[in-house]
């Protein structure tokens, strides 16, 4: 089996709705303080309209739950097959090439109206029918499914909003007073050995942290904390973005072509660093870790500073080592900040505030077998050309994540929430 | 003096002030139908977003008029004229490349509000001030401009609705009831002579129909009506676009690019060929004449058929010769059909319904010259690479359109409200 | 008839291979400086190895002659229709997406085996044979092929060799004398009235220049000369490559898109003004007419002047009445300048030296009818998006132009030999 | 130190001196059937002209020894520093930006001209002078860069000559006469246990073979030779290139984006598949290993097969394993076959023949260091998103492999000579 579920041990029919419940309305508390105009563009194909978010997670227990397992159910829309399906674009006669961000309808509300009516379906199936393991599987797969939308979805607004000329504020929350010092970067050690790589704990997982294994790991040291927009800024008033010798090859193009001197989201002002916060535009906050990097950034900065980034493995054996429990100052989105927050006393930050590169390709481990079907297709498909993060963020849910959690991306991306951690090896 | 006004005759401030109020009214009327989301799409470069239409013909107004007339006007919203003027995409400090489409904000709530105190600012400088006739000049130009924007916007709205593939209805009319038969197609003969070419009637026109001047036609003959789908459908059924022959090179290129095989907005579905119209989608009419054509396809046509388009010059002569005054039965904007009508008794199809291709490319005429400071931009500088437009269309206000008008557009666009009408030297 | 032969009159076997052979034999001497591997590269689109110039105008003899003509002859090589036919990229099975820049074989030694054989076939044939009216029309087109080429090579070749960070010489000889200063522009007069426009005399035309038709034309003047290195000079120090007002708005996204800053060929060294020539890497020589202009720079600096560029028809009635014949002192591809010369006493400019850009677009005449069979392709489908040069270059042979002769190119190419001809209303 | 030099061992002048010598002569024998037009092409950006690659191996020596170790070396030509540079497109004053395949000048003389005067100059460099041990690490890379490009020249002359409509053989030798069947495929067994990975042995090697460090192997099989043509047709016939299933989704993109239907120099002719080789066209040989796939390919089949492709770390402690030294029958540059050859007995074919691709991203070795200075360059800047190849292929000098050697491409390329060994955990 592929996936190992969390829900199958209390499947109790009403837990397993409250919790479908639960996280469906968390999406739309998401979307809550946006105006309709907003859930409707895409200005870069990496990132999708907020209203096909919510429209795409429906679909997903509409066409995977219902349609499969509730006799008599009808489909809500014949087109929202084609509109909310994110691997074809095109069905039967009618081909239309088009992007997301072009389609103006379904509107946001005829969305909603969707989402209620497949929760309404869901609630009654969960209420009425005795679900099989494998729809129980599916069932989970649907709402971590969902869970990784929201983040996309933060993702998203952050650049849909911090990209308009008028940069509006997500929220207007009074900033957090944070600490005005960091702590001096320290190093936690590792002894060198074979260690167990993998999922082996209880609860949900996906297919990708499978295929359990041994990696023999050298000695080696890794950060106690992320980097801060301070250290950063010494990188780029050091001349980083001017230096070829600190990036790939492909990495310098990447510079070169797109003309890059400072990390998304933010903008140099009258001869200030500024920021784009989902509290809207802020000279940058130094102690506070620096975020949307690329790899290319992340590794160009661990080499100007004669270090590099860990492996997956370092990452993934340091956490299981130095914090194998979630500390309860971690910032996951629960927490509400929608930012990264200074280190605190005993927190190493591996888990929540941001993504940290690794500077391992996302590639299968040994015994890795895909799902049968459709969700087959979920993580194999993806494993050329990206590069694996670990840990979550602040745009993470709480219970999404654990130390073998494998996240992936191209090593040019740099929009979502995404971090530095260094390593070396004495 | 470039622009000839015919608000100048008749200045008295409340008619001005009445003229302005109807025409912006018009505006939003066109948008009521829409819904916010579709305010906001970009799907192709050459459409912009209805709410974008919405605050560039306001900031027109504030920007040529408010701004340097009214003493102690401040601004509405610094950032509005970076993202409503059509000219630049960047100013100052803040440089973001970004496309219109992909602005979620201002919302169009927000343009609204900038509509009504830009309208009711207007209304007051309309009331208290006596005009120079500079003044009025560029009014009637922002107010013919604002008529021009009329037209885009139900192009655009028509693009953004009919290449979504739940193919929205605009407005939900029954169907015209339309003559089942078409008068067989008839020429009308024009002899050979010099021709006066240009404006010289009162009221307003453009400095691109200025340059009165004399032009020799050889004997020829023309179009009693315009071209109908049943007659292009037999052009597409002979094979007209698997034919090189009947295309210019560059038009080959583009229907074989393109995968052209009937006008835009038409659909095959089961063998039928159907048109999207502002009605939703429909089994093509045969007798309507046929819209949604390129000036490639308008040519073919032509080629196909043994005659050829007319210049802009045997359109002009032919219809000051042939029907000098705009019938009765003429298809603007004002009747709302929202399509092409088939032709009527006695009307040739010249004003109105479709705006018709000719074989001119969009050139000075002998004496042009550009007016002084920023309205000189409104023409001339397109004098290349497009070709002329006569007669206006169904989306055109009656009181915009006169004989010598002269719209232009490249060649391969057909996302417009086009038709054919073909000549032929004997 | 769609094209009057010349040949047709004396239309002597001999005269005609004389004929033949002479002009065949000017394309090898137009190589002859070259080596192998400047045959080979295609820098640009728009540029052709000129190995395929050679190897495409002797397929054209062998296609439209040798083939249908020639009992038993016998195609050269199977392949050559498909890697020197101009038009169609892909035949059989083999299908390869290539450009012509790629094709390293046939060689250049096999290209000219093939223009030996090729040559010797026609020798023969021209010998034997009597040739009906469709064959002299056939062999005449070929031969005004070949010469159309002949100045495409010179394009090229001067491409080719300019562009390459080694600046070689085409040739090295000793540079002209030419006078120092040039006589003031002038300005030459025609009365308004109704004048014939197009191909009246004895002699091969182009069926483009058919339609014998009249146009009526207001009182203009032309200038006596074209516009010089300096002239041009000045209006770059004026800022004329920084100020939107003097370019279309197509033209203006080209200047700042390649940041054009000076004609094609010119290079700023140690802040003086360069040209590569045909003699390699020189300073721009003042009294010299500029060249290798587009027509967006041309109009640009048109504008600049507060004149204009003439249409076609000015420029044909000027030529036909100020200097109807071709003046002895004119620079044609015979002199073997290989470069636009000053102009000299009594010399308007109108023959030789540069093509003169107009503002008219290419379009068909009144009566124009395209030729049946595949010559019938050989004007009118590239009657769009175009614009018409008249009176020949440097590079075209004294026997191939006349006043009514229409050159054309897109209006952003300046690769060619192009110049600046003013004209005003009074 | 970086580079583990071979030739300081017997760094006598007169041994460098005849190694530096025959690895010259080798680079111009291969070009020896070589028309001067072959020498110019460009056809893919990832195509070099031959005449680039003997150029820029030259300047190597030119740039990195003669000018900073010879007293008084003057340069050969000053812009060959800016031609013949892979690393920067412009320099000064007179920057132009042009591909290699546009260059015509230096012409192919010029070129070995450059070539003579060079090796006369390192011959008397290396006669006269006493090297330190950083001239010898300076030469040694020379010369394996020169052996890199050798290959690379082999790469690219294919593609030039492979592409073209005539399909000209490189070489006309008499096929060879292979065996018609092969060993059915069987599997190398390696037990679980850490392994050292990385260089240890004598001799050269690159910095990135460098680091060497512990790996743990799960208990793996891997094939005991390539798979055939034949065994690769039965993906073809199974729709291999039409199921997604099989591929990663960058992979699906590819293969529909380029209408991938077999790997790259199969031509479908009549219904038979055949090879493009370096004898020309021929019909599929079915014993003979398959080469020219992309790692996209070699993935997809592995999947197919139900297996999958080896890590590096299999590939190479299976190599060490099983076939530490290279077999008297291994198929090196040496042969000149210039292709694969079928499995003879005892040869598992991880020594020439074709470079496999593994499932490894290319990524630092844990201690990995770059070098100092412009040799620093050399491979670390190319460790992202490219996958690691092992072994050699039929156009590697026999003394340029060793079982650490570590190859590196784009997972999308397959130009090159690469073919595909499985591996499967039981
Ligand atoms: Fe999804
Ligand atoms: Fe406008
Ligand atoms: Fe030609
Ligand atoms: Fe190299």
């Amino acid at each position: 089996q592929a996936i190992n579920s969390t829900l199958a041990e209390d499947s109790s029919l009403s837990s397993l709705k409250a919790k479908y419940l639960q996280i469906r309305a968390q999406s739309e508390k998401i979307c809550a303080p946006l105006q309709a105009e907003d859930y409707v563009v895409q200005p870069i194909v990496d990132v999708s309209p907020p209203k096909w978010h919510l429209g795409h997670t429906t679909w997903f227990f509409e066409k995977m739950l219902l349609e499969p397992f509730c006799k008599n159910y009808k489909v809500f829309h014949a087109e929202y097959d084609y509109v909310f399906n994110s691997y074809y674009e095109s069905i039967g006669k009618r081909v239309l090439r088009t992007n997301r961000g072009n389609l103006s309808r379904p509107s946001v509300s005829d969305v909603y109206k969707y989402r209620a009516h497949i929760d309404q379906q869901m609630s009654q199936y969960l209420t009425n029918q005795k679900l099989t393991s494998d729809e129980i599987n599916i069932l989970e797969i649907g709402l971590q499914h969902e869970q990784q939308h929201q983040e996309l979805l933060l993702y998203d607004i952050k650049y849909i909003l911090g990209t308009n000329p008028l940069f509006p504020a997500y929220q207007n929350k009074l900033t957090l007073t944070e600490a005005t010092t960091t702590r001096p970067l320290g190093f936690l050690k590792v002894a060198a050995g074979n260690y167990k790589i993998g999922h082996q704990r209880e609860g949900f997982s996906f297919d990708n942290e499978h295929g359990v294994h041994q990696v023999y790991l050298h000695d080696y040291q890794i950060a106690d904390r992320l980097i801060t927009n301070q250290e950063y800024l010494e990188f780029i008033t050091d001349g980083g973005y001017e230096n070829f010798r600190f990036w790939y090859s492909e990495a310098w193009e990447w510079v070169k072509n797109e003309q890059k001197k400072a990390p998304f989201h933010w903008h140099l002002i009258d001869g200030t660093w500024h920021h784009y916060t989902m509290n809207g535009l802020e000279p940058i906050n130094p102690t506070e870790p620096v975020s949307h990097v690329s790899q290319f950034e992340a590794s160009a900065f661990a080499n100007w500073k004669g270090m590099r980034l860990p492996t997956e493995f370092e990452w993934e054996v340091a956490c299981q080592t130095h914090q194998p429990d979630i500390p309860k100052s971690a910032n996951f989105v629960e927490e509400g900040y929608y930012r990264p927050r200074v280190a605190s006393e005993g927190n190493f930050q591996f888990y929540g505030d941001l993504w940290e590169w690794t500077n391992s390709a996302y590639l299968p481990y040994p015994y890795y077998k895909t799902a049968e079907g459709a969700l087959g297709e979920y993580n194999g498909k993806f494993m050329i050309n990206q590069m694996v993060l670990r840990g979550g963020s602040f745009a993470t849910p709480l219970d999404h994540i654990r130390p073998t959690y494998r996240n992936f991306f191209h090593p040019h991306l740099n929009w979502h929430f995404t971090g530095i951690r260094l390593a070396k090896h004495d």
